[in-house]
C-alpha cells in the first residue's frame, strides 16, 4: 500500500457543514490535520480545522491550491460539481471517486445503476416532458413521486402525485427540470445501511438503522432495527454490491425501503449517499468505530475499524428551534449532545443531534 | 446561574499540548469555539481551534487581548504563572481559580493543604538548605524523596535518597532550589481520582484508576482498580474535600498511594493536578462523559455528566518512538488510537495513547 497516509498528513474536505466538522474532529483524534474548502465564511467546520479556504466550488485557482496543500481529498456532500471533482483529482487522490459522485448526483443514474446490479428499487421512469410524465403515470399508476434528477435532498425537489392529479400540475411544480417518476412503494419502514470500503477492497457494514422522517428530514434513527435476518442480509449485500461496482473508497450510506413484514420482508434501494450520513451519527457513541473515523481510515488507506454496536440506540436530530433544548439535554444522564456550532437556527436546519445508548436488553 | 455560557461561546485555553487539544475537541462537540494561547507556534491544539494566540505567558498585552476575545479561561498545565492567571482573571472568569493553581504549583503548599484537611499524605518536611535537608532526613529517615517545590512533572525535579547517601549530594542534585523531603511510603499501588466540581458545587468522581508508571511517566491506567470499598470511599472523599476547600470548578485529578492490602488498605495523597489528567484519558471511550467534556461542562456552568464506566479499561500511553506502532494499533479490533499530531517523537514525549474497553466480566 505505497500511498497509505501517515499521521501528520492533511485531509482536504470539500464542504464545511456538520459532516465536514465531525470528519475533521475524527481526523484530529488520529493525528491528521484537516483543510476545509467552503464558500461560506461562517462554515462550522472551519472552527476545528488547521486550514481553511473560503472560495466558490468553481474557483479553479483556489481548488488547485487547495488540492496541492493536502494529501487526499474527500467531501461531505454529493452535489460536488463534476468539474470541481476533476480539478482536485488531477493533483490528489479523490475518495470516493468521480463515478460515485456522478451516480449519486442523478436519481435516474442511481436507480438505473442499482437495477443493473439486480438490486430492487421502486419502479421508475425517466421523465423529461409533461408528455413523458403522463405516459409514465399511465404505466406506474398513482400515487407516485416525481423527483428532479439532480440537487434533491431532505425532501426538496419532489412532489407526490395523488390519483386524479393532472400530469401538468405536477410537472409545473418542478419547473420543468429533468425528472424521474418513481412508483409508490408500500413500505413498512425506512432503513439505511452505513458501510465502508477500504482502499484494499475490505468492506465493513454497520447494522441496519431504522430511520423515521418528519417533513422529509430524518428525525430519529434507532438500532437494532429488528429486521428479519434474510432482509438484513439482503440489505448489507446490496450495499456491498453497490460499493464494489463503484470501486468505492470511504463511507457510503444506502437508504432503503422495507417492504412487507416478518420473514417475508424485503428491501428496495431508495437513495445512495457517497459520504458519511446523518443516519450514521449514532456510531460516535454507539459503535466501536464512528462512521467519521471509519471514513478517515478508508480514505487514508488504513484498516477499517470494528463496526460492533455497543447497546440499544436512539439518535434524534435537533432541527431548527429544537436546539434550544440543549441545556435540558445536557441534564439528561446518558444523553450525548452534539451541537454543530451554527449561529442561526433556521427552520428545517440541522443544528445538532442527541444520542442515547442504552444497555442491551433494557 | 446568570453567568452560564451558551453554545457559540468561546473557551480560552492556556497551553496548546494534547490536553488543550482534547479539550478543544470536546468543546467543539458541544458547539463551543476554542481559542488557544501558547508560545509554541507548532502547538498541536492549534490545529483544532477556531483561534490561536502565539505569545509568551508574560506578554500581558497578548494576554489581555486573549482574555477579551473569549468568554471563560481555563488551562491545561498547572505551572501557569500567577501573574498570567491574574491578568486574564481581571477580565474573564478563570476556572479552576488562582487558589487551585497556587496550591498545586508548590509541593509544600499542596501537602500542607492536604494535611490541614486531615487527609493522609507521605510525611514531609520543608527543606531550604543542606542543613535543613540533613535535619529532615534525620527525622524521616531514608529512603526518602527530595523534590523541588515547583515545576516538577513526570518524575522531573526529584531525587531518591537511599540509606547512607549524603545530604550534600542530594541537595546538589536539585541545584539548591527550595524543596520538600517526602518520607518513603511503602505503597502497593498508585491510583488517581479524576473528578469534577461544577460552578454550583455539584461533585462527580470517576471510579479510581490504577496507574502504573515507567521512568517516572504514566505508562498504563486500568479500571476497575479493585480497591476495597472503604479505601475507594476514602479516596473519593479526599478528592471531594480538596475540591471543596479550593472552591474548585472543573476537572481535578488527585494522585494517591494505596498503602496496605485488602480491607486494611488506605490511601495517601501524593499530588493534585488542577486540570484534566493523563490518567483520565480512558474516559473518552470508557465513560459516559469524557473528562474533557466534563471539564467543559463545569467551566461553562453546565450540569456535570454521568461518570458511569462502560467496561473494563486499559489505557496505554504511547511515549516517544512507541507512536510508530500506530498502524498495528489501528489494525487491533477495539483498540482506540489517539494520536496527538506532534511532529517529533522525542524520547519521553507523550505522542498519543490507546484505549481498549472490554465488556465487563471478560
Amino acid at each position: 500500500m505505497p500511498d497509505r497516509l501517515a499521521p501528520g498528513a492533511t485531509i482536504g474536505i470539500l464542504g464545511g457543514g456538520q459532516l465536514g466538522r465531525m470528519l475533521a474532529l475524527a481526523a484530529a483524534n488520529l493525528g491528521l490535520k484537516s483543510h476545509i474548502f467552503c464558500p461560506d465564511p461562517h462554515s462550522p467546520a472551519f472552527d476545528v480545522a488547521a486550514a481553511r479556504t473560503v472560495a466558490e466550488y468553481d474557483d479553479e485557482t483556489a481548488l488547485r491550491a487547495f488540492a496541492e496543500a493536502v494529501d487526499v481529498v474527500t467531501y461531505e456532500f454529493e452535489n460536488v460539481p463534476a468539474r470541481t471533482a476533476e480539478v482536485v483529482a488531477a493533483s490528489r487522490p479523490l475518495h470516493p471517486g468521480a463515478r460515485a459522485l456522478a451516480t449519486a448526483q442523478d436519481r435516474l443514474a442511481e436507480k438505473t445503476f442499482a437495477a443493473e446490479l439486480g438490486i430492487p428499487t421502486a419502479p421508475f421512469r425517466a421523465v423529461a416532458s409533461e408528455a413523458e410524465l403522463a405516459r409514465a403515470l399511465g404505466e406506474l399508476g398513482a400515487p407516485a413521486i416525481l423527483k428532479t434528477r439532480r440537487f434533491g435532498y431532505d425532501g426538496k425537489g419532489q412532489v407526490r402525485i395523488e390519483p386524479g392529479m393532472a400530469a401538468g400540475e405536477a410537472w409545473a411544480h418542478l419547473g420543468g427540470a429533468p425528472a424521474i417518476l418513481e412508483g409508490f412503494v408500500a413500505f413498512s419502514r425506512e432503513i439505511s445501511i452505513v458501510a465502508a470500503r477500504g482502499r484494499d477492497g475490505a468492506f465493513a457494514a454497520y447494522e441496519p438503522c431504522w430511520n423515521e422522517h418528519r417533513n422529509g428530514i430524518l428525525d430519529v434513527t434507532r438500532l437494532p432495527a429488528g429486521l428479519p435476518s434474510a432482509a438484513e442480509r439482503a440489505a448489507v449485500d446490496a450495499a456491498q454490491a453497490i460499493a464494489e461496482a463503484l470501486d468505492y473508497v470511504g463511507v457510503i450510506a444506502v437508504e432503503m425501503f422495507v417492504v412487507g413484514e416478518g420473514e417475508r420482508a424485503s428491501v428496495a434501494v431508495n437513495e445512495i449517499a457517497p459520504r458519511v450520513h446523518n443516519s450514521g451519527h449514532w456510531t460516535i457513541e454507539g459503535a466501536e468505530t464512528s462512521q467519521f473515523e471509519q471514513h478517515v481510515r478508508a480514505i487514508c488507506g488504513w484498516p477499517l475499524g470494528s463496526t460492533a454496536r455497543r447497546g440499544r440506540i436512539e439518535m434524534r436530530n435537533l432541527i431548527g428551534a429544537e436546539i434550544e433544548a440543549w441545556s435540558e439535554i445536557l441534564a439528561q444522564p446518558g444523553a450525548h449532545l452534539h451541537h454543530y456550532g451554527k449561529a442561526k437556527a433556521r427552520p428545517g436546519r440541522k443544528m445538532g443531534h442527541v444520542t442515547v445508548v442504552a444497555p442491551e436488553g433494557t
